[in-house]
């Protein structure tokens, strides 16, 4: 979805930035599987640009700039709907990703289980004992 | 899921309590529908009551204190599973709702839509072209 300006702005009046350096909480969901794929931040600017290009866009907190999702890995995260919470510090994007989310090549940055943990700390008492 | 103390303390040490008063972002979804219900954070504290108790606990930013979800209306949410991000400043979890999440009385606190925000405007121009 693009949003006219006129729209974009109407829809960021209703947010309320609170959050650090003035952001809003920003959750990608994949449109098909309703899967999680990472949580970030956005600015009045990078919300804005997100509703009218269509593409996601943040607020970096470490690096304190606007960026793209995807203007150096090219995986891009299309925009087809959006929600935003009662008190209008968050915005759920539901998104069609252009290849994975996370900068470690999985799927969405959400790929760590219960599971994972136990197996890794097993491996390490394995490990451990052996040494 | 009900954690042991020493395991939701290895798994609180994969977190990044980066956020604003030394929390992390958690999300809530439901584990039956993937609907997206609510953001909010955890503190270290929140985060082992939750993994220990199996009941979602938060830190609240604006009251500044620790909270139970579901502590006043008896909306308690249920924790069934959880993931981590890759950088350990979110977690996802996967709850199952004793009553809405919202204190507006909605399942989720993503009730709004682009559309709703639409017809509020034109309902808005109505009544400006009426008064």
């Amino acid at each position: 979805m693009r949003l006219s300006l006129e729209e974009a702005t109407k829809i960021a009046e209703k947010f309320w930035f609170r959050h650090t350096d003035s952001t809003i909480i920003a959750v990608l969901q994949d449109v098909e599987t309703k899967e999680v794929l990472m949580v970030g931040h956005m600015n009045r600017e990078a919300l804005i640009r997100t509703l009218t290009e269509g593409y996601a866009h943040f607020w970096s907190l470490s690096r304190k700039k606007l960026w793209l999702k995807g203007e150096t890995s090219g995986h891009y995260q299309i925009v087809e709907d959006f929600k935003i919470d009662c008190d209008g510090d968050a915005i759920v994007l539901l998104v069609r990703s252009i290849g994975p989310v996370c900068h470690t090549g999985n799927k969405t940055c959400f790929y760590r289980s219960y599971n994972d943990i136990v197996i890794e700390k097993d491996k390490e008492k394995e490990l451990n004992a052996k040494s």
